[in-house]
């Protein structure tokens, strides 16, 4: 009889909580995906406001009109916090020709966010190919004094995730740079950071040089980058040269912001679960996959308990980040104000790989056997929507520094599905028409719906 | 000791058989992945072709280039299966215009495939608005005489998965026409079937009308359904129109060829295992998604064991059928044949709900049981490639008459992220350039993967 009665218990506290959650669960996706505002809410973003680097009157601009968006949702607190950022900025577009004897072949190139300029007539230097920063170390200063080094390590296109392709490729971008200066390098050139093979310069950011004199630094097309490293095999080495120009500058830092909009929680007011993307982007493009669609996902989730009526536990706080691309001051100021306020963060989610199909989450600060009880509950509800992927894994460069405020936190990365994601990826493509509105919809519905369970069950 | 010796046994019959299975599925996503030659023949197929509705040139030509590639590849047989298809042809493009007194406004549409002409001078006649065939009914003949019907309920946009809002709303254009045709409408037009509001008409086929007279029948945008429907709210009846104008004709069945490609099996030749998608399109478009991937990955996967020098055990078959658009002729045909050679299918898989990326696969002839002993061996080793959701589910079009031929058949649908399917399907947009060449290849690495796991372990 004892057994029984548990038994009658259990079926009392989990099955009808289950039900109610697949119930909102279930009211959310239909919000998002009847009744959205995320796709219009974007296409203001990308193509009233558009390209939003740090520092820049459009970056301004996007704060103003998050503010407002926050404000017209009526979110019971909105508010900005101050953030010094960088301001980098291209100038005119760069040019860049391989020499091959008396020919001039144009390349597609962009400079990489916080290089320097060349000098007004361009750099022309032979070219020293290399695949990894050991190898400069390897061939020494000897050889790469006076020339241009060039990077040019396939994004392995394997991995299935795409994001693991760049991440292992990345360190010529990051790093290439600086480590180039050190053994003389006049210039850099690195292959974009693309699986494909596609006439896009893909820019991003780079380390600046400490130790050594900074040196222009540049992205070129995978296909010109094909074509270069063929014709230094081929022909004998002073014959190609390559000439490259820009007109990048590192402008005095400017005051900018994070916008920040919040739904007071009900019973724990004092507990905050933020949700959260980047509202600055890069120049070449709306910034739309990147990362407009975090920025309207988040909103979104906040609109959508509104509109169901949903009032939360805990806290539930939008975030637009300023300066993820070239910087990261926002994500390093909101961490830091967390610390001194001593706020009392139950977790944070971050989207910014695009506002692809969803997948799922990828979780950091969970134990495993905590992974695996979350996966027991959690995944059944997710499974009909096809996101109910929930692994270990990286959260997002904005969220990241909390783990240092606040050790208890879960941080949390929202996880489309990737393949798309380097096809656009910082460069002239990023635009709003490359964005799909169902996927998006349906990745802000999967962001509200973790949040509400994290809201109702915790994580831990 | 015994129990130890058993525990030995199962380490020795199932880890090392894990870990080949595991080895060879990655080396299947490697060739995929980086010599993949699924992409190019997609371009081919689709800008050296194109758009290749049965009966047509076109189709002639790409059974032409179907058998040639196959060729090309050496696979160990190659030949055509002769079936009779319709020919259908939509002649000069549509017209139609709202008539709102005495305004005209354009409307995109496009004649129903199979559909009969207007009259040269157009059909003007007013508009009954239905949701729904029973509403027909309802409103019976005296109401809808002498009148256009205009079939526009919503496809839902609620589903997840959007082939479900397809068959909600698909019957409107199945049979709406025909059933209209019964109550003496003069004309039907139809929303295009996608929860999108667009501007394309979204064309597709029509059961040809029995028992009444064939009316003529188009679909219209999905925007330019909204405001007629709008305008019929707002005005009085009589005082909106609709006049549009079709050419399209039934012209004498056409002699034409599902190709069919073979690796023959080393242990069991007689044994087969059928992958497959349609090689004829819709004539808006190049049949990008719809169905030019579900060939070229059909080809991809064998094209992939040749390369890896992978023998199978059981015949693997490639079929482009014929016809699946409007007839299903070419996937009849197949069945009727293997019915007669009582050919022993182990397995029939089909790739035509887009070249989108991976989810799974759904089943069809396997009980909860064996679905469930599927899903604990095989869902491991394609979890990591995203493309391990094993559920029951459709197949295809052109395989389910199999059925019938061989009962003990699995019928396996290659089931894609679905979420852009109807953006393009049936549509001007259905082109090379909407499809990702990733995702593609995750495709065909993905049913290659599966007909692998058929081949070496079987399916119940």
């Amino acid at each position: 009889m004892k057994k029984f009665f548990v038994m009658a218990i259990v079926l009392l506290s989990t099955v009808p909580v289950i039900a109610q959650d697949s119930i909102l669960i279930r009211k959310i996706y239909d919000e998002a995906l009847t009744n959205g505002q995320a796709y219009n809410n974007l296409r203001y973003l990308c193509k009233n406001i558009g390209p939003r680097l740090s520092g820049s009157v459009n970056a301004e601009k996007a704060v103003r009109w998050g503010k407002k968006m926050m404000e017209d949702y009526a979110f019971d607190k909105v508010y900005l916090q101050e953030v010094m950022v960088p301001h980098w900025v291209r100038g005119a577009r760069e040019e860049a020709y391989i020499l091959d004897g008396k020919k001039r072949i144009p390349v597609p190139i962009a400079a990489i966010g916080m290089s320097v300029a060349t000098p007004k007539a361009g750099i022309s230097a032979n070219i020293v190919e290399v695949r990894s920063i050991k190898e400069l170390e390897t061939l020494g200063e000897k050889i790469i004094k006076g020339k241009i080094v060039f990077f040019n390590r396939q994004f392995d296109p394997r991995f299935i995730e795409t994001g693991d392709g760049y991440g292992e490729a990345g360190d010529q971008r990051f790093n290439g740079p600086a480590e180039a200066a050190r053994y003389g390098a006049v210039g850099v050139i690195v292959r974009s950071l693309t699986p494909n093979i596609d006439d896009h310069p893909h820019t991003g950011s780079t380390l600046v040089s400490t130790g050594a004199k900074a040196v222009p630094a540049a992205c070129i097309s995978t296909r010109a980058a094909n074509k270069l490293s063929r014709m230094l095999k081929l022909r004998k080495l002073p014959q190609v040269k390559l000439w490259f120009k820009q007109n990048c500058q590192i402008l005095p830092e400017v005051l900018s912001y994070n916008v920040i909009g919040e739904i007071t929680g009900t019973e724990h007011p004092e507990k905050i679960i933020t949700v959260g993307g980047h509202l600055d982007s890069w120049d070449l493009a709306e910034g739309a996959h990147d990362d407009g669609t975090g920025i309207v996902q988040s909103a979104e989730a906040l609109r959508i308990f509104k509109t169901l009526n949903y009032r939360p536990k805990n806290t539930i706080r939008a975030v637009f980040f300023m300066n993820e691309e070239n910087g990261h001051r926002g994500g390093l100021k909101y961490a830091e104000d967390a610390l001194k306020k001593k706020e009392d963060h139950i977790a944070a989610i971050e989207s910014d790989y695009g506002g692809f199909t969803p997948r799922g989450f990828t979780f950091d600060g969970l134990s495993p056997a905590q992974l695996k009880d979350i996966n027991r509950k959690w995944k059944p509800l997710l499974e009909p929507y096809y996101a109910d992927r929930l692994t270990a894994g990286f959260s997002g460069t904005d969220i990241e520094p909390l783990r240092d405020s606040v050790p208890s936190i879960v941080l949390i990365g929202f996880l489309p599905d990737s393949q798309r994601y380097f096809d656009i990826h910082h460069t002239p493509a990023d635009v709003f028409e490359n964005v799909n509105k169902r996927e998006l919809e349906l990745g802000a519905a999967g962001i509200a719906s973790l949040i509400y369970l994290i809201d109702q069950h915790g994580l831990k």
